[in-house]
């Protein structure tokens, strides 16, 4: 199978019918064709990567120069995961962009593969299980009613997990750490995930009121990259320090741990260059003996990706499920839902699972643009 | 697909022309049957791990019981990889024999998984490469001048680097050095592999020297277990120290980073549980900036499965040839070996791509264990 060209589709900004944190942006369905006709598709949540991705496919030439055997992308074996991407990573690692660019294209490349050998990616990697829990993901809110408001409505849904994104005001955090325990009881997981916010001595003071409260991770609380601060913070607290989604690509993870600045992982496959890179650091954080908890808070197809890949690892507790449920869905019918126990399951359709519903995807493209034109 | 039953084949001591380094025991083929009719086929160098893997197949009920989702082994389906081994490893983790039983299991479910969809192993797994150039790499030998005939043995047949197993004696061990540079002359690229044999002061000093004769690599000169004596040799020298092969689970790669006692890392199937953790080793050396060069010092099926891993990542250099070539074949007719340039290339034939000779395979059986019987 070669590969033969690539089409993006801009859309427009979503719209949301409740609060989402979320800086909105025209996202893109990303497609790479291939001469059997099979396409690999993904889409990501911030278009202009997507163009990029359109513009190297264009500097083919260059793209695989540093790898031993030169192919033109065009042409090239989209079974070839490795080559295309270590190729593209050796030219363009420099890039602030270049891990979500290769993100697109890595996860396109797995849809190829899954779709090709007609089944779901992550028994393609080697399945760990079919199905594992959710917590809920909440939205960020000013007010303690909201927080109150939403984790009643998560348990209303079924979920026995939430992960609250904080005011990110560290005294009112507190408080609404406070109140939602008390909302939701003993048996119910919580997590807190103030997303960068405090300083070293406002982290310290919240981490001591959760760990009372009896959180289960504590994400993010100071920069990622802190490494000082955060290596402070494991050695101080008992409450896991998860970060890691944060970093701008696969190779950071090595001074995180080095370092000791993580109990265990966070990872985004827009930040890792897709699939391929998050099983990387999967890998890294099992030899580790950590966790790797995936971020898998997007659109459809970002959901599944990270989902395929929970699905294909020991290491990893939770399916992060936007909250309200399906907010960021749009594009597709494929969407992921809990089940009355509050699992999600594996997807049944071949590679990342989820087909577009191009009705909508047209109604809503603003600008197409692809290689070879 | 479902798993049938495993039968082994255990045979008797291979017989060699020539002088071989090896603990000469039963070896076994170990064959895992599936409801298709496909057969998952490997090799171990030492039966005794492939009865033990026949008789942890008899305990199949209690196997996978610390998962969550109960399976049987019996009855599993052979792509769910992930699930099966991590059951495995969870049970069994306590014994010294675990990783080489969990590799002969590993790889019989990679040749399994690539014989089902026709595809070679390199390519599922996601292809870096097509060839990779190979050293040879020599028996042990007690005189000089075995060294020096067998260096130009390796270049009269094509190739241009040769991994050194030398006497084990410090002090003539450098002479062995001084003479193989002397004859293969300044463009050959040389490594030496003491197999744990020196103290850390012996080890300083012959490091010393094979960085003036300008080797390529120093692997194992002292214990894998002395993670203080390895990082003051990488701390001392200039030359890159390899270590890994000898631990005795993928879980202890960890210390070896954290402590600085690796240049670089080396790993063998049996001591990580075949592919899927050669694979994770990879991906942490990946990481952590570090080659992770493979062991394939073996039969043809270790070969494979080695050849596999390396053609599907980038941060290996060579393939190891054991010398003289073709030394530790049996049982089949698909043998690896060099072209012109020094090169091994990728096999073509889907899963690990060896098939049994099994007319000679018979002929060399001296036992046959099964279950179910």
């Amino acid at each position: 199978m070669r590969i033969t060209g690539i089409k993006v589709y801009i859309l427009k900004p979503q719209e949301f019918s409740q609060e989402a944190t979320r800086i909105n942006l025209p996202s893109a369905l990303v497609s790479i064709s291939t001469d059997e006709g099979i396409e690999g598709i993904t889409m990501l949540e911030e278009a202009i990567y997507a163009e990029e991705l359109v513009m190297k496919f264009k500097a083919e030439k260059g793209w695989l120069r540093s790898v031993e055997n030169f192919v033109p992308l065009i042409g090239a074996d989209p079974f070839d995961r490795e080559r295309i991407e270590k190729s593209f990573w050796d030219q363009y690692f420099f890039q602030r962009s270049a891990s979500t660019v290769l993100c697109a294209l890595d996860e396109c490349l797995w849809d190829i593969f899954g779709k090709a050998l007609k089944m779901p990616i992550y028994k393609l990697i080697g399945a760990y299980r079919e199905k594992l829990p959710a917590f809920a993901s909440t939205q960020s809110y000013g007010d303690i009613m909201d927080y109150i408001r939403i984790a009643e409505n998560c348990l209303e849904e079924g979920f026995k997990a939430i992960k609250i994104h904080p005011t990110r005001y560290w005294k009112k955090d507190i408080e609404v750490c406070k109140a939602v325990r008390e909302v939701v009881g003993d048996e119910i997981t919580l997590m807190l995930d103030p997303f960068h916010a405090y300083t070293r001595e406002e982290a310290l003071r919240v981490g001591r009121e959760i760990e009372e409260l009896n959180f289960y991770w504590y994400e993010d609380p100071i920069p990622t990259t802190d490494i000082n601060g955060l290596a402070a913070l494991c050695r101080a607290l008992d409450i896991p320090i998860l970060t890691g989604e944060n970093v701008h690509d696969l190779y950071s993870y090595a001074e995180l741990i080095q370092r000791g600045a993580a109990d265990g992982l966070r990872c985004v496959d827009v930040n890792v260059g897709g699939i391929t890179g998050m099983l990387k650091v999967a890998h890294l954080a099992e030899i580790f003996g950590m966790k790797c908890e995936l971020h898998s808070w997007g659109h459809p197809w970002q959901q599944a990706a990270h989902l395929h890949v929970m699905l294909s690892i020991k290491n990893c507790r939770f399916f992060e499920m936007p909250f309200p449920v399906g907010i960021f869905d749009q594009g597709t019918k494929d969407v992921i839902r809990i089940d009355r126990e509050g699992y999600v399951h594996a997807p049944k359709k071949p590679g990342l699972g989820i087909d577009v519903n191009w009705e909508e995807v047209e109604k809503k493209t603003i600008k197409v643009i692809s290689w070879p034109d």
